[in-house]
């Protein structure tokens, strides 16, 4: 199943998508999705979808998910991608924080933040956390996942690595972390391990990759990050990055007001974005 | 006013210190210490607050703000302690992101995370944010304050420095962030960067500083981080710690079960913890 959250920002409603791709409002039947809701979405497989109202319009699509109270990045976790960074492959997972307030649904604009040169994308893997997880085992560590999603791990480049030691301060541009379009059951999602990604800037392809060459997959990631804290019901972990960002490139390019930026995760949807100046 | 919230975690209610340190319920009047309750605070400056029903027995106190979504801190703040650290005094502020989901009660226990050798304290001056802040002056910044509390920074050094890149990891450990016990307005906490702050490991006092002696005071720190992301009501920024650390002790000194901690900053009370092992 295809769950997604439509509407004006702060505001929007749950809904799923049915197979002929039309929204299904859900609000009749779910506050949200968010929190403890996230660990029994199994519950709508049943459903009879046509019997829910159809959404009209076209209305703006939200972050996939509501509440997320920790934004958790892991960096370098492609080998090919951690080489074009001028990085070391890790020996354990990189993590990072991006601030709850950077999520944005997948189609907002990216907000160059003023004094910005070097605004850069990524496409990743999102993992939104079901239930709650802690010291889980590798093996039951996917029994605590609600879906997947695709993120664009938008990153400033000298915010991160030239303004004094963590990467968190050019991770968190508002607008920085677009979610998106939909919350994919992961039976439908299949195998984490196996999905094409990739990312084109003004109709050129930049990134193309899968998550086959991850360097520590999805199931190691949470029963890694369950070791040093409690991952709640609405958490999201972005599985980092494959080769193609504007930083590796010779010479590095940044995105400008007016650039145009697409990408998706295979199965998970695309999104498209707008960049525009922080005015 | 010091605001505070009281009972069972997860179902703490809002209430406030009277003068004669008796606890005052305030949930038929707020439904918590949290969102945009906090930019409102000094409507209750002209209630009669022995209108106020009495809280009667010794409950628990939890954090004194609700529904944080940003838990921030700033990294090498004390140009002392980033000696006894041995790093550098940074140039600009050190951002650091704690999980959530670390937040608690200024008299919880202190978990030692499972393989833990080096679990820390850090008592620091906490800032909660009232008022949404983007892009605001240092001579602004201080009116987007709701108020200022005590925080306890526990870190776990071995996750934070040698398991690879950010400090995240060694911030967010559960119950690594306790909140309290009181939210002091700023007319009632006075000067913030004229408070002693202290510290103490089984009655031995370890920490001794004060908030003079910041390398980025919080009116800067507000400004500055507004630059890279919107500051929102109930966000929190634990603002840096003096000297005293046992990362910085011959040899380093750190906590095991058993050890009692207590700490506090002039004014804004006293937090006491108790270590235990996570089993």
């Amino acid at each position: 199943m295809k769950f997604l959250r439509y509407g004006p920002r702060g505001n929007e409603r749950p809904g799923l998508l049915d197979a002929e791709g039309t929204i299904r409002d859900l609000s009749g039947l779910i506050g949200d999705l968010g929190g403890e809701v996230l660990g029994n979405l199994g519950r709508f497989a049943d459903l009879d979808i046509s019997t829910l109202p159809v959404v009209e319009g076209d209305p703006r699509i939200g972050a996939c998910v509501a509440g997320t109270r920790k934004f958790m990045g892991i960096g370098l976790n492609y080998a090919d991608h951690a080489a074009e960074s001028g990085m070391a492959v890790p020996e354990e997972p990189v993590l990072f924080m991006k601030a709850t307030s950077a999520i944005c649904g997948p189609d907002d604009p990216i907000i160059i933040p003023r004094g910005s040169e070097k605004t850069d994308w990524e496409v990743e893997l999102g993992v939104v956390i079901g239930k709650r997880a802690k010291y889980v085992s590798e093996e039951a560590a996917l029994d605590h996942v609600a879906g997947y999603c695709v993120i664009n791990d938008l990153s400033e480049r000298a915010f991160q690595i030239e303004r004094g030691g963590q990467w968190v301060k050019g991770k968190s541009c508002d607008n920085f972390g677009p979610i998106g379009p939909w919350l994919v059951t992961p039976d439908e999602a299949g195998d984490p391990q196996d999905l094409g990604l990739w990312l084109c800037v003004n109709g050129e392809r930049v990134q193309d990759g899968s998550t086959r060459t991850m360097v520590f997959g999805v199931a190691h990631l949470i029963s890694y990050l369950s070791r040093f804290m409690t991952l709640e019901p609405g958490d999201i972990i972005s599985t980092g990055t494959p080769p193609g960002v504007g930083l590796g490139m010779t010479p590095p390019r940044y995105l400008k007001p007016g650039d145009r930026v697409e990408l998706g995760v295979d199965g998970l949807g695309i999104q498209r974005q707008v960049c525009v100046a922080d005015i």
